[in-house]
């Protein structure tokens, strides 16, 4: 493909992405297909000779479109939302076209300087401390992948705090001489004793058992020994601090050491917030990291009238939020904040001759902030959304999201076979019949074999939930009026199909 | 910007896109610009109300293109290359716009079968062992972000392996009863003893000293205790295959417990291979996991006569290469292949309600291959490219590149103050000066600072060398031709101002 055929396929491609966005109404939420329905449509091998792009172009109905869930799809709620929006489409076509990699300033001095811009910019949307902020320091923000690597790098920045308190640090030392001339098997049977692993051992790290599979996929990835508090039921669901409490109390009496608390802002089963403020005064009192997750919610926080969520947010060490979630900026775009630059410096400095550069102790170099050395020019999309949208654009979208919710939560208590599990706090419903987990998993399967619309279920306390999220940039109340007609339709079919 | 505004801006940007690459050899490769240049360019704040396309396209150049290093420009030789290419941009374009996440196969069916298709594709097309793909299973590839993860992830596998030997997983059981009567501080002391821990505490991982460190950094990150090999100078920087054996058996000798070794092939510093041959005999006789490491030769590899430097494959347990690098995929696209898919998917397993679904026992669901949850369509842009250049098309650019450096390397014989540091394998020729360190450094320096094209360095064996790696597609004989005699000409003015 040389510059002006792809003039014309990428003119081409516009085209179709737009058609496709605007027409997304028109097509079912959940495709048609079983497991390993591509195998016919796509050859077992690559072509030996290049193809035209009419070639690849008239593949992506017959191919994609016929296996895709259509995420932004009105009538996608489903999981919780992923954002798309025309502009970070464009700013995402710049970076993929740069294709800088910006590992240290020197790599590209734009993508380092306008991703710290950008994290400024939206620490102050959402209304975080100023510590946060690389202009008032000693904290900055970073982008990152997804909340999964934000939640691991917390727990590898505690756990490098702890190692250094004992005068470690994270790499293993090399226990064995590496003389040429040694003997093998010299320097004696190992022990079983390393002051290394013996501390990793001691190390606690504590969350909520409702906060996100990325927190106990973390806590395994880097070998920490987490504790999953319990819930309140009669606090909508969030940690119970007292629990928390105690269990950092018996830990440091039994001679461990509590290294971290995650807090959850927004859950996936169920949008319920953790008490900051008391966890973040038990952090402070035990001086441990308090890392704040709000993947989904702190895109609110762009609207001073949900901030009072963040009640407490002066103790937390890093936080954590996921633009690509609820802020109209695609995936992949986590923003992560620390509160002090080296916390996160010390955990990842690795320092190759062929990395140096003469302009390392001027500004940062984001490779020892993340856990790849690669990384995209991300914050191009943020800027194209924040400028094309503004402040009040991002604001609208989260007002007009969470009254939707709140729309259906209303057509919900119309029907009295319904019951809300849980209050409306955010763009989502949890909801379910009243009666038995199963007559509900059956409603679920009943709505999503119908492929119209997408919802996903919970679990919370033996409860199986159905969850209702506002996803798209584009529902409106329409498709939420058409869901719950068709969720009705439903379950009359499920309530006359049971047995007496 | 709605989608007619879209259509407008997208059509724009793509004139600009194909203007710019093509125009990239009337630019400075290196951006005149200081630590924090940005800051006067874009403002503190965000702002209140949206702005018009036009305002961020005309910021385009003043604020981006004034602060970027080129790393498409015919002279960028610095690093290894970054993959660009049109198709990939297209491929890149679509999966934003659809910007699906598939996490599952349930999330968007077509996302996963493509990615198992095309990871077929791209292990035949570079001669893998077909028990690497999934149409002879039972292994299959994935992509990553970046090698880096890749690295972490085979050692994270390797652990689980050895955990599950001894009746134990990823998990850190939780050693505190949770029941809610219980009293502080019950259970008594802990004892610092941990099976756990103290499995942790006897693993150790081997790479060469020439390993990337992203290999450092991955033993770091899953507390790994790292042996970093000595290398051979007569073998070309190689690993001593030797003396990895001896420590090998030094090391269970006193009761340690080899877990991974990690060759690695076409070594950052100087594209030096590990003899894979001997080491994989070695890792078959102690039953070690073998992970290699093809960041960048990995793409040459398309090209049947680059395969010897592949001999003894067939006892790697898993293999990764970056199509990002070399192979015209843009970042990120890193691919990563495990002999058996079950070997990795123990040590990611983690199962909430949310994310079930009724198919996932008859495929598989790619969030438990990799740390992040979410993932984007990147299958995409390799389809596109695959197809769009052919296997014949991809040889081709390999080969091109690889000629590039020859050629270079003729010329530098030409000049009697140079020498070659190693030979020329890849599209990476390693040269200095005949000299001190100190003059390479000088030399470089120089270089840099004209901005005309950009190398970095390396240092092996204490000695300063210069790289110099071709990188972008559009280099041409008479781009090489240009370094070169900008190179002598620093060179000229560097020896001069030697004193005597």
């Amino acid at each position: 493909m040389n510059s002006d055929e792809f003039r014309e396929a990428s003119k081409q491609l516009t085209d179709y992405i737009a058609d496709y966005i605007e027409g997304l109404r028109q097509r079912s939420v959940v495709p048609d297909v079983e497991p390993g329905y591509l195998n016919d449509l796509v050859p077992e091998l690559p072509p030996e000779q290049g193809e035209p792009w009419c070639n690849l172009f008239n593949d992506i109905e017959p191919v994609i479109m016929k296996g895709m869930t259509h995420w932004h799809s009105p009538r996608f709620h489903a999981y919780f939302p992923t954002a798309n929006s025309y502009p970070a489409i464009c700013g995402d076509m710049l970076s993929t076209a740069l294709a800088c990699i910006g590992f240290t300033w020197n790599a590209a001095p734009s993508c380092t300087e306008l991703e710290m811009r950008m994290m400024d910019w939206l620490a102050w949307m959402i209304g975080l401390p100023e510590y946060f902020q690389f202009k008032y320091g000693p904290g900055g923000g970073v982008i990152q992948t997804t909340a999964s690597e934000s939640t691991l790098i917390a727990i590898l920045g505690a756990r490098t705090q702890i190692l250094k308190q004992y005068g470690l640090d994270n790499r293993i030392a090399d226990d064995q001489d590496d003389d040429e001339d040694q003997e093998d098997g010299q320097g004696g049977q190992y022990d079983g004793h390393s002051k290394h692993y013996e501390l990793l051992g001691r190390m606690v790290a504590y969350a909520s058992n409702q906060s996100h599979s990325s927190v106990e996929k973390a806590a395994m990835l880097s070998a920490t020994r987490i504790r999953l508090i319990p819930v309140d039921r009669e606090k909508n669901y969030s940690m119970n601090v007292d629990r928390l409490r105690k269990r950092i109390i018996a830990d440091k009496q039994r001679g461990l050491i509590p290294m971290i608390v995650i807090v959850t802002l927004g859950t996936t089963n169920t949008c319920s917030f953790d008490n900051l403020f008391r966890i973040g005064e038990i952090c402070s009192e035990f001086r441990i990291w308090l890392h704040v997750d709000a993947a989904y919610a702190g895109s609110a926080f762009v609207c001073p009238e949900f901030r009072h969520y963040m009640h407490g947010i002066e103790h937390a060490t890093s936080f954590t939020m996921n633009p690509h979630k609820w802020l109209l900026v695609n995936f992949d775009c986590n923003a992560f904040w620390v509160k002090d630059k080296s916390l996160i410096e010390d955990a990842f400095i690795v320092n190759p001759v062929y990395l140096k550069h003469e302009n390392q102790n001027r500004i940062l170099d984001y490779r020892h902030w993340q856990i790849p050395l690669g990384r995209r020019f991300r914050s191009l999309k943020m800027w194209f959304v924040f400028r094309s949208y503004g402040l009040n654009g991002l604001q609208k979208h989260i007002r007009k999201q969470i009254e939707l919710a709140k729309l259906f939560g209303q057509l919900l208590k119309t029907d009295d076979r319904f019951e809300l599990f849980d209050e409306i706090r955010m763009g989502l419903v949890c909801f379910r019949l009243k009666g038995s987990n199963e007559l509900n998993e059956k409603l679920l399967q009943s709505i999503n074999h119908g492929k119209e619309i997408f919802l996903t279920p919970a679990k919370v306390n033996e409860q199986f939930i159905i969850r209702f999220a506002i996803c798209s940039r584009t529902t409106e109340e329409m498709d939420v009026q058409f869901s719950w007609n068709l969720i009705q339709k439903h379950a009359d079919q499920i309530i006359l199909q049971r047995p007496k």
